[in-house]
């Protein structure tokens, strides 16, 4: 068994992702089912990696770039020239274009495999894989033990205490606790009563088929509301913090994550409301000087018209547009919560450039 | 036919309500129902007239109005005494808490019939809600006439005009153009290239049933988004103007509409995009000083849960919290579109109050 799986901090009796052991193949619960069935699907090859995460079967930022390197890995077993690394390394960079944890897994995989000859490489690529997801359940621990004081705080006004958050940036997206909803699970398990608004994330509805599944098997009290509710919420003084994840953080502290994460930090500045993004360093884009250049992933319109692929809600011909992230500009964000503290946004260069 | 059918200023085939020239019986269109069947309900009773409106076979504030004078009106020809009158008025009073042209309507009538003998009242009380469906119809043509001249400026730029609405403040929630829409439909009209981003609106979506489909049948162009791709938009300066409806505007300006009019005001104003709401005077309540004494109402977990009455989007037991509208305060609105002219929200007084 990988590491990381016997080191999972949650009480589920799951990881979303599980290097099976002969390192042949990895098996990855399929998102799409959720909450209905839980399914588990055997990932052998390349094109059931790169499949996967196209069709978010696998999903959230640093699980995408978990399972693309396992991908690359598998693409090694039949291949490993030269060639056909640059290809794998291509292919699985294009299955998503907005989380950056995507390349930054595969890059960290070539370097890794590049000086070494081919018959090397597919193990190594593996064992980088494994690190890769190891790495994230601690990233998840560091993030959850910094959000833990936030949540520690607002406890001391003797009730519980109440987290609005959007999407899944649950132990879903990771290999571990979550990124946003780390601090949310140890505070629980420190005995401080907490309650999460769960905002329902359309069009995928990640927030109300997943991250409500997840809250409820770990015993996580939730209520589950429409995607605009959450800002008469903070109007009405029930929200004392919102946490979210991020597919993708500019230099300057720009957080591009899941669409409607922007609308919800206007109404948590509106309102005074402490608003953090959950940031492991993966995230992060050193390249970009602020979110304008992040790519924006504008998904099929089917998502929008079809929930849940059953009767259109719309007449059936009618024009949509479905960009799947947003960008929350900085001086929106309280903070940024990284695995090496938390920061306000136009300080992440210093937390981590020495 | 009673007068507010011939006159009715869409190109639609239909109104959303129609009065038969028997006045024992209107017809309405069901527009739960909406986009896949136009299915036409006779309503013969003040039963008949509460259910339709509970049940949002009905909708929109001025047509909640209007059945409910109707209704008054059918239960009048059963039984006309004093007692039956005043049940007749708190039954149908109860069946939505928000929009306030509902009390505005049956009071009309109310005050009309009381000073009558009983044999006269169903009669009296049948012409009254006549006249408030035509008065409607003439609201929303003045509101048309004066927000025409908001895109008219906007057209100025030589491209088409963007604009966004929310929920369904159409033709299908009033007597006429509708009010968010009146402004629109007469630009196109008048040959103004003008385009419509929809929001949804869960969680009833009324944008991706209602308002896509009136807008296709008018042919204005359009394209649906989700509730939360609003913001982002306007963050692209992808949106020109947002125009919505309310169904209560306190005295202060302060708007209640259908939950989401606050994140997209919040975004409207982080981004310099004019936000407007259409406003006919019966759907102002001068008796609150401002928007927190409107009472909010709380619909059921299952519109929520269950979209369209299809499988659960998330664990049948979720809670689930589900307000149907929020108030967005008036200095985030650039003005409101009445009858009488446009004004800034603080002006509105001034505008009715000589």
């Amino acid at each position: 068994m990988p590491a990381h799986t016997d080191q999972s901090p949650t009480d589920l009796d799951f990881t979303p992702l599980r290097a099976l052991p002969q390192r042949d193949a990895i098996e990855i619960v399929d998102q799409t089912r959720l909450p209905q069935d839980l399914v588990l699907v055997r990932i052998v090859s390349i094109a059931d990696a790169a499949a996967a995460i196209r069709s978010m079967q696998v999903r959230g930022a640093p699980l995408i770039g978990t399972c693309a390197a396992y991908g690359l890995a598998l693409a090694l077993r039949v291949d490993a020239s030269d060639a056909a690394l640059a290809a794998a390394h291509a292919l699985l960079l294009a299955t998503r274009p907005t989380a950056v944890n995507l390349r930054w897994a595969l890059d960290r995989c070539l370097q890794v495999v590049v000086p070494l000859p081919a018959s090397a490489r597919a193990d190594a690529a593996w064992r980088e894989a494994d690190a890769i997801a190891t790495e994230d359940a601690a990233l998840n621990l560091a993030i959850g033990l910094h959000g833990l004081h936030l949540i520690e705080r607002l406890a001391q006004q003797g009730r519980p205490v109440q987290i609005l958050t959007h999407c899944n940036a649950g132990a879903l997206a990771t290999s571990g606790l979550g990124t946003a909803t780390a601090p949310i699970y140890l505070a629980h398990r420190a005995g401080i009563a907490v309650h999460v608004w769960v905002s329902e994330t359309r069009p995928r509805l990640q927030g109300a088929r997943l991250t409500t599944w997840e809250l409820r098997a770990n015993g996580v009290p939730h209520t589950l509301i429409v995607d605009d509710a959450g800002a008469a919420l903070m109007r009405q003084r029930r929200v004392d913090i919102v946490l979210v994840g991020a597919d993708r953080v500019a230099a300057n502290g720009d957080v591009c994550n899941k669409i409607g994460t922007y609308a919800k930090a206007l109404a948590a500045a509106d309102n005074g409301v402490p608003f953090y993004a959950a940031v492991p360093s993966p995230t992060i884009d050193w390249t970009l000087a602020d979110g304008d250049g992040i790519p924006i992933e504008e998904r099929d319109a089917s998502e929008v018209l079809r929930i849940g692929g059953g009767q259109a809600i719309a007449p059936t011909a009618t024009p949509v547009a479905n960009p799947a992230f947003d960008v929350t500009p900085a001086r929106l964000l309280s903070g940024l919560i990284t695995e090496a503290g938390i920061c306000r946004p136009d300080r992440l260069r210093d937390l981590f450039v020495a």
